[in-house]
């Protein structure tokens, strides 16, 4: 599509985001987009159902009260330390306006994460300071800590990253929330929980600490959308004050009242993260004997590479047969690919069909 | 909340939308947003319900593909001619950073309309043309004609208006299309189903029309978030190219199913619709025998003030017998209560309500 002369001008320089194909061919092994393997918690259909009975022809409640409860009762914290979007997505966008904007300073990020966070900063017109990975595909903290007396906007980073899988120690965390005392340093935690180390234990203690978590993996809810962040309450208040200016409703009856069940079985959450972490230390394993080289995930994804095997060859060979993986065309992480952890059919599937493609 | 060292400068200056209370307390007779007082059709129920089988931890399609195809079909467009979003307030926000910002112009709005439109412009600094309503609160087509010469950022109405309910014909749509040739005029129907006329049609003929319905009145779905934009493809990619930069899956599962169940029963919406405009005609003549003035309505709602009875005390008066209408503290429409159409035994219990407190 040409530009229009009715874009503002802003939209012309726009770089969308590229989400990871949705096909809809059913028999696929959809190992793409890190979606959980297994179903959410059976309370949370029933939630649904009871809340289509309630009346879908009402507006919902515009502050999601219960769901911000339950999230806050799950985590020790006040209903005012979180705020709940439509999708993790929505609330970093909200976060970016609400704290990275204007402040004639970059925003610090890694080269190599979540690739949305350039495309936030693109939407908003905030300058960006690209910091590159250390070694190994590390996070290099010391090289978020910005030298003394150099402005910063704020610091984002993915913990663990993606597409790498790598976490980082809360002591690197703390580093930086002690380093960046005036801004904001926003830690997205979509896939904490299966294995990171969790800073909502930090927002007590650190005013300028934003958490970011998501409900589409760990909870298994990507088809309902829901978003979480957690900081102290100046901070949930401004997000609240975009929130409002935005859209009073982002979050309809049902995914609120699907979240809120979700929350509140911690038993099924448990299980559920414990098999995948299962799954992800034996297809590592597998991976390897495969001769792929495997970053060490604390996620519910690998990132492998294979030392003689080009990976957009792989990725493509792997569609053939019906497995989707994901592929970066970027630098640094051309030859890897990214890789969900599946039921265990799922992950006998793909190391079915790498076996026949390395033959 | 005071301000925070930590928000970026646009955040202080914002006036967040307060939208009408939603109780959540049970037995109340709620005609303060506009609600269908019926439920949605049995349909969206049932694909609801098949949307959860099908399994909520999968994503949903990004681009809604289905939904987008129902709501072309509906009205006869192709679907690269449709948008849709998080409830109409989402498609809105992104219509006003897609066309209005970085104009070095302002924006012309009437001073009486939904009051969200002010809020867009201050969340993306857009300055802002308040044009007077004239007499009888009717939106004043000449005074959007901007004089030759004088540049505008575009034009947002709302038609039917909101809150007086009161509808232009197609024909000053058409004049404020040809005299702004240059800018997009945004055109907000989210009552037009009950009785007004639709701009729809206008579409293939205007490069620069934007019509933006929503699915919470006429389709009775406001607990679900679905909101729609029609225009021609050009101005719905510059509002997929904000949405990608912004969220890339702004409608969940359940949305997008529900929705576009709800499209495909026409003969369920016709009905329910005429329903309302039957009761709205009742209730209207009935506020009039009371010693009401009404305002002559398009929507779901009727704005009326007594000549001899405080609007803000007869609201909180109702509010007492549990019975909810609207009441907006805004120069030139204070002494007015806006009133949702309930069913007919709503509508009973409101008018048995002020029959008592005009006593």
């Amino acid at each position: 599509m040409s530009p229009s002369p009715f874009w503002s001008p802003r939209v012309h320089g726009l770089v969308p985001y590229v989400p990871g194909e949705q096909p809809r061919l059913a028999n696929l092994v959809k190992l793409n987009t890190n979606e959980n393997p297994y179903p959410p918690s059976p309370r949370v259909a029933a939630a649904i159902q009871a809340a289509v009975q309630q009346g879908l022809q009402l507006y919902p409640d515009p502050d999601s009260t219960l769901l911000r409860q339950a999230v806050a009762a799950h985590h020790g914290l006040a209903a005012d330390q979180v705020f709940v979007g439509n999708g993790s997505d929505e609330v970093l966008a909200h976060a970016f306006f609400a704290f990275f904007q204007q402040r004639g300073a970059p925003l610090l990020l890694p080269d190599v994460t979540y690739s949305f966070y350039q495309v936030y900063c693109g939407l908003y017109g905030i300058p960006m300071e690209v910091v590159p990975l250390a070694d190994g595909l590390r996070v290099d903290v010391e090289a978020l800590v910005a030298p003394a007396g150099v402005e910063v906007a704020g610091v984002v980073i993915a913990n663990p990253n993606a597409p790498t899988g790598i976490g980082l120690p809360l002591a690197s965390i703390e580093r930086l929330l002690q380093m960046h005392p005036g801004r904001v340093v926003l830690v997205d935690e979509a896939y904490v929980d299966f294995g990171g180390e969790n800073a909502v234990g930090l927002v007590a203690q650190y005013p300028n600490l934003l958490v970011v978590h998501t409900l589409s993996k760990s909870r298994a809810l990507a088809g309902l959308r829901v978003g979480v962040a957690f900081g102290q309450s100046p901070l949930i208040d401004a997000l609240e004050r975009v929130k409002n200016s935005f859209n009073s409703y982002p979050l309809d009856r049902l995914a609120q009242a699907g979240a809120t069940a979700a929350y509140e079985d911690r038993a099924y959450f448990d299980e559920k993260r414990a098999a995948v972490m299962h799954s992800r230390e034996g297809l590592s394993l597998q991976l390897e004997d495969l001769g792929f080289e495997v970053l060490p995930s604390q996620a519910n994804f690998v990132f492998a590479r294979h030392p003689s095997h080009d990976a957009a060859g792989l990725a493509a060979r792997l569609r053939e047969r019906g497995v989707l993986v994901r592929h970066f065309r970027q630098p640094r992480i051309a030859q890897y690919l990214r890789i969900s952890i599946g039921t265990p059919q799922q992950c006998d599937a793909l190391l079915q069909a790498l076996s026949e493609i390395l033959r």
